[in-house]
């Protein structure tokens, strides 16, 4: 399979798209007052991915694609070639802050990550990988991603898993966030598994993401040497909603170890 | 007194610190590698405090001056002209991200805000306002921030504050951000509080800043209708440090009435 070739084609759809999603914008702080926001954004939202998805079907027929908004296949496995695209996340940033978004593809051969593609549209900053081949922002080759203590970490992670909540018991996460530096959160699982790529935080967690918002954002984190797994430091599938875990190395296993360890939850 | 003439030249003086923050970074994504980040950053910043420093003094030399890094004035109070100055806020992220930092200065006079001004540098947005003249992103006139209810609304805050601290109860905290709509995190007080001026987020809350934190956001939020407070909704001092809560009207009150009440804390 030329992977390069692939890359080549979906690259160009992504700034395509970008350019789409840019002119929809009215104008900066005005797209707010529209009587119904949520209308607009899940039209840019559905439009955005049937545009992918009939760029995908004509040049390459016999693909596969999962898509957030439901025009893909209904898919049971990862057999073959499957294209897993977000066309907008981070859907609140995009209404509230036009910025804080992305544009998310990937493709998968027999659920490996091949390609990881997120565009961050409004910084106009093109993230990618193809496996085995290095990762990229733009044209800026990305360094190796190097181990950092916790203590000066920064995490990002969504408030809610530090108060009591259905997913996690929050005093395993309490003692994670003391250790640490810091912590953000920015409301954007790729933004957040890119900024890790890049050093901008160390490590990010969520609880529930779905194969679309991370399977472009693993290809490129685990090209650097980061590691992506679930909560309980398991494999992603792919096919079905988890837990993220992303970080640099060492972090992760330290994390995983002292403060996540089985049987803890 | 001339606040236009005064706003004019500061503009000049914030816009040229910028190019030189922007030129100290060596290349992006490489800053982070040197032998030792907090170095670099603390010689930028004392040297942009001391560049403002020099430009206030030579064309206000009557005028008195409050820095960050300890270069103006010893002040007990307000008197007078007052410049507050934070040559970078959001260091950290300064260090790890080269954005989400701003520079931040202030004209108060008799311990008034009539001058605010903040310059997001990485993303080349001046914020700025002169009090009763209108608060503006670059060359747009920002609109009056209109009411929302905290069920629709994106809270900016630290989430040590939804954990057990020295500050608040975090008890007081939690059932604020269970009804909100979302949370954000980004570790620069003086952009949170531009973004609740441009209805990016809709409220900030920190428990500890400084007066050159603050000052220059105020005069921006106060412009355009919002409300700055501490978190007991007393006016700030700018002579010492504070909590602070940023808000756009009505869900200032609502927050204040309904769950941070007299006598809860």
């Amino acid at each position: 399979m030329d992977w390069e070739y692939i890359d080549l084609h979906a690259k160009q759809w992504v700034k395509e798209a970008g350019e789409r999603i840019r002119s929809s914008f009215n104008k900066t702080l005005t797209i707010e007052f529209k009587s119904n926001p949520n209308d607009l954004v899940t039209d840019i939202d559905k439009e955005i991915e049937q545009f992918f998805i009939r760029k995908i079907r004509a040049a390459f027929p016999t693909h596969k694609i999962m898509g957030e908004e439901g025009f893909g296949d209904e898919l049971t496995n990862l057999d073959g070639i499957v294209w897993l695209i977000d066309p907008i996340d981070g859907t609140m940033n995009f209404v509230h802050q036009q910025r804080n978004f992305a544009i998310s593809l990937a493709v998968y051969e027999n659920g490996i990550g091949k390609i990881g593609i997120i565009y961050d549209v409004a910084h106009d900053e093109l993230y990618h990988a193809i496996k085995g081949k290095g990762a990229y922002m733009n044209d800026i080759l990305l360094p190796p991603l190097v181990e950092k203590p916790l203590s000066e970490s920064i995490i990002a992670l969504n408030a809610t898993w530090l108060m009591e909540n259905r997913r996690i018991d929050h005093n395993l996460m309490i003692p994670i966030v003391r250790k640490a530096r810091g912590t953000r959160s920015y409301g954007t699982a790729t933004l957040e598994m890119v900024f890790v790529a890049t050093s901008r935080i160390d490590a990010y967690i969520s609880m529930r993401l779905s194969p679309w918002d991370i399977a472009a954002g693993t290809v490129i984190v685990e090209e650097l040497g980061g590691i992506v797994t679930n909560l309980r430091g398991e494999k992603l599938n792919f096919l079905t909603q988890d837990s993220l875990f992303v970080s640099v190395p060492g972090l992760h296993e330290t994390i995983m170890t002292d403060y996540l360890k089985e049987g803890k939850w």
